[in-house]
């Protein structure tokens, strides 16, 4: 039986998040008393550091019984135990006749086997049939082996003619036969805890005859939107004001992931307003997710509302094109604050909040789905900083994104993720690349005149 | 503004199957009144064949208006209009100060142009700034530029010294700004009909202030299985049966592809009860999924039962490893017979039901994600026939899956599907192949031991 593997991502859950001795992106002054005697925020994290710290502070979401039609793209709660011995008993998986092999030893067309012929044998019935030496009987894939039988003669070599079979080809013992246990035997681990069940697991699951799985329930995931210039989706920008887009963006994409997205609005400027808010999606979700809240601007009071409730983890991230980002807690609760511009949530959402999303349903990194592309054009780097670059695919050909960042339709055009790691000077135009579809919502058509 | 393309995929639907010459895979002979007088049924097609002819049948569902925060993963039914010049206004997109380009022509470090300093400018207030020549004012990414400016100057190339702003480099008309209809003009088609909606789109339709879309219904699907050594899933299989197990597979895949499954259970041997079900079946839903009936067995009475209530179009399919499979229409609605081995089935849900589900929405053909992997072994084929190997991944190297299709266990190991043309001799060990995984659900670890 095939067994999922244990863990091969080794993330090292940390107590404490690593501190950087060197702050490099500061987040304005801090007001003293959110600084935690024992734990410092990260100022200037990469974002291996962001997925170590959000991980370790998941609370994993409570245990739930699902029947598995209803299970897929739910994680296992606990290991799924195999009951019974699969098959259950010996099944031809060849059209055939089942022999005994000591009777066809030799055979050969010049020199056939001759065997007497006692009928056929059909899956779907339980009639014990047993065959004796010399004898054999018809058998189809999938069909039980009669006692006295230990292989599968293929119906090509073998000739059936009135009550005897011409055998015309030798078999091993067991050839061509499916062992009673050769799927699973019981007591047998068929899937890990933290196994994400897909429509083929589901399949198993029925074939195994385990119609109910524990599994983890779905997060809540409350989402705010922070900006004096945000009117809402539906509301008409006046000059200067733009609509509000990330909690969209944020809700399908929780979604997508498996997560429960529930939208508390737009908290204006000042922070009394997002402190309140705050609160409440606190108390109604098992995390929250703040876009237009990664401390850019002066005015914007994440870093401090998150301080003033809880604990201030990490704020600030070195990636280039640079990106802020603010992680906290607030009652054993992750906060995650995003920047404003949709691009860049995308970006984060994808590198960062898919593994809230996920360690939160006890499931390791995964969906991590690489695609290999050419690179359009040359995408130069500074060897001292990581890159994470959002590209349109075209053909085969990957372009980065213009980089007008103000700009939403750009969003639109998000089909992966290039990592450039540190110490690399950039990619050529013509390089293999790797990009990352975490969500498999690559634009499904090609887009003309772009070639 | 990016325009999604017009239909790339040259399907060509086609009102009459194609009928070819040579019958090669014969069910049995079909009784003779099944036989249409102006259509054939199809007895050896290629896989094009089959999903030309499941698009050509698959009547489109509905037209619904979906809000756009439950609208992810939904076929438009109608292009989307943009409904007002985006972004509205002229919008900085750097940090930096609002200048007229004339005033700056020429500037550099040792000879900076000096400008009056008149404030500020944010995101956020729609204040009707306005500066003189000779003046700028400080202005953030997002803000609205005042009347007189028609540039920015990047802050890395200015100095703010009490009242005057020194500059040093020059930038052109429009350097730094989006222009008040960049993103889309009023009257433009933001996205086409039969777009499929990801998360990201969700959210350019926020930013754009539409937030109802006109989609395509999820089609409901039936789901019959029929085969005389079928048990439930949750009953005990005797010797010689086996746990009805495709329900469930096809049903998670149906979920997975935005469709509604509906099972109708296991119909047993003979078409009396078969026939029953199916009417039922084709009254409640747009089309029915019929496996373990693909005619391979003399006792499968789907082909038979399909022509007794409306039309036989396909029965049997030219690739390797054999698959069979029918295609036939009732009162409108596609009827398609499935073969019962779980693997076999998996692969046709892959490559054509998907197609079905797909035009349905009205889509065109998409989500075929291509991955590249490397064939761990040699995987040889006939120059005759067109092959769909069913591979799992380990590591980066493909491997096909065993053989033995009556396991059950097989179908959890399924990461993919190679496909090989006519026409080729095969695949060598180490060869970069592409594969395709259509639903992003291949296994999420490696296996252990394999590589």
């Amino acid at each position: 039986m095939y067994s999922p593997a244990t863990k091969t991502m080794n993330i090292h859950y940390q107590t404490h998040p690593v501190i950087h001795p060197e702050p490099s992106i500061m987040p304005g002054s801090l007001p003293s008393d959110i600084q935690d005697k024992d734990k410092s925020p990260i100022y200037s994290a990469s974002v291996k550091d962001a997925i170590t710290l959000i991980r370790s502070i998941a609370p994993e979401t409570l245990v739930e019984t699902r029947f598995i039609d209803d299970a897929d793209g739910y994680t296992l709660a606990a290991p799924v135990i195999c009951r019974e011995d699969m098959p259950g008993y010996d099944r031809s998986w060849k059209d055939g006749f089942a022999v005994n092999s000591r009777d066809v030893k030799g055979a050969k067309p010049e020199n056939p086997a001759i065997l007497t012929y006692t009928g056929e044998i059909r899956s779907g019935y339980s009639e014990k049939k047993q065959i004796k030496n010399g004898e054999c009987a018809a058998i189809i894939t999938g069909g039980p082996l009669p006692e006295g039988a230990d292989a599968v003669v293929m119906h090509e070599y073998a000739i059936l003619k009135g009550h005897s079979v011409e055998i015309t080809c030798p078999v091993i013992l067991g050839e061509n036969v499916i062992r009673k246990d050769e799927d699973a035997k019981a007591g047998e681990v068929i899937y890990q805890e933290g196994w994400v069940l897909r429509p083929q697991d589901i399949g198993v699951l029925a074939g195994f005859g385990i119609c109910t799985v524990q599994v983890r329930a779905m997060p809540v995931i409350g989402i705010l939107s922070t900006g004096p210039e945000l009117v809402p989706a539906d509301g008409r920008p006046a000059r200067g004001e733009i609509r509000e887009t990330n909690s969209y963006l944020i809700s399908a994409l929780c979604r997508k992931l498996g997560a429960i997205p529930k939208r508390y609005g737009i908290a204006w400027e000042g922070s009394a307003d997002l402190s309140h808010l705050l609160k409440t999606a606190v108390k109604e979700c098992d995390a929250v997710i703040i876009s237009g809240g990664s401390a850019h601007d002066e005015r914007d009071r994440t870093a401090e509302v998150i301080s003033g409730q809880g604990k201030l983890l990490l704020s600030g991230l070195s990636i280039s094109p640079r990106k802020k980002m603010v992680i906290g807690e607030i009652g054993g609760k992750p906060i995650i604050g995003l920047p404003g511009h949709p691009a860049s949530v995308y970006l984060l959402l994808l590198l960062v909040v898919t593994n809230l999303i996920q360690a939160m349903k006890g499931a390791d990194a995964h969906g991590l789905l690489k695609e290999q592309v050419i690179a359009g054009v040359d995408i130069k780097s500074h060897p001292d900083r990581e890159y994470h670059i959002p590209i349109r695919i075209s053909g085969d050909r990957a372009y980065p994104l213009g980089r007008k960042a103000g700009m939403v339709s750009i969003l639109s055009q998000c089909d992966g993720i290039i990592h450039i790691p540190q110490g690399s000077t950039g990619i050529k135009k013509g390089d293999v690349v790797e990009i990352m579809d975490l969500t498999c919502i690559r634009s499904p058509v090609s887009f003309p005149g772009i070639q």
